[in-house]
């Protein structure tokens, strides 16, 4: 791309650094920026900058925060004695987008990866054996992705956890509520036939 | 979208503002800059305010640049009797990336749209009809959208310049290159018909 100003040269490699936003995309960004009032552009980049620096990890479940303790663990209205595990922040917010889990979580910080010299020290592991102690937690419900890094993952807390009186759970794995049969992959389809479920009829 | 973090759904809103970025994406680009060192999140937000700050629009052609003549009027190597009038600096950006012109430009910021209020004089047009007066042009080749608005303009300045010795060019319209004959519109391939150009065998 021929630019005729270096400054625009420079914003358009600051975007296109970032990922999923190619160079075109990039300028398109920048011309709407332009096209903005001083002050609108910087309250955009005073927003990351705040985010950036002010950000931190929740004391407790390591999720991302404002303050040394999350608003979901400082919420006195949630079940205290359930965890929910979980690899990231994301996935935090995906199950908290269901409104279908009212306890707490622990974000591991990522699975046990030994090829890339990811090992149980290097995630949130001791500091959720340590809260679960502290904290009585009655339930600890595994939401770690079905891959072979995330079982090995699952599978080691649950042996960490195997002397003590706390019930483990995994989320439900099946088909996909709208999704057509012939369509699902053969592990979920087969997990979900061994894995099946009593049918209620409510009357 | 659920927060745990005020300053993070700031960041988020402050992305999702920008054209073509949902939540979900907004996030994803937090998080990353989120991983990233602080200095780089500090350049990032620099080369946007930087730009903002000091881009101003060149004197002669209405381009962006850094100073007051933009580096393309400022190129001594380029024929300066030849003027190239375009809508926006995205066409200026579009025709350098051919390398097939080597005139001057002349961007309008626009094309006549009286249903929107924008007429000749919200366009660098009087600015236009004053260099090419001022700088014997010799050539101005139109390279506006063929929208009927940017016939309407195209047909506005060839009027404005009828009395002149200026000779006025469009570019070419027609079948793009690669492209199947049964694909192209009816329009476009109607116009190549009637706008045939004589084949030459070079032997």
């Amino acid at each position: 791309m021929n630019f005729s100003s270096k400054l625009m040269e420079q914003a358009v490699e600051a975007f296109a650094g970032l990922p999923g936003i190619g160079r075109k995309s990039a300028l398109r960004l920048i011309l709407h920026l332009l096209s903005k009032e001083q002050t609108d552009v910087e309250g955009f980049t005073q927003a990351i900058l705040d985010m950036k620096k002010n950000i931190r990890e929740c004391n407790h479940c390591h999720n991302l925060s404002d303050r040394e303790i999350c608003s979901i663990c400082d919420d006195l209205h949630r079940k205290n004695d359930v965890l929910c595990v979980v690899e990231s922040i994301r996935d935090v917010m995906a199950i908290e987008n269901t409104g279908q889990y009212r306890g707490l979580y622990h974000v591991l910080g990522g699975v046990i990866k030994p090829i890339e010299g990811i090992g149980p020290d290097q995630l949130n592991i001791d500091s959720l054996l340590e809260r679960i102690k502290k904290e009585k937690t009655r339930e600890v419900v595994m939401a770690i992705s079905p891959t072979i890094e995330g079982e090995t993952t699952t599978y080691y807390i649950s042996k960490q956890l195997k002397n003590t009186s706390v019930k483990i759970s995994t989320i439900a794995r099946g088909v996909s509520f709208g999704g057509e049969l012939q369509y699902a992959d053969e592990l979920t389809l087969g997990r979900s036939i061994v894995a099946r479920t009593p049918y209620n009829i409510s009357d």
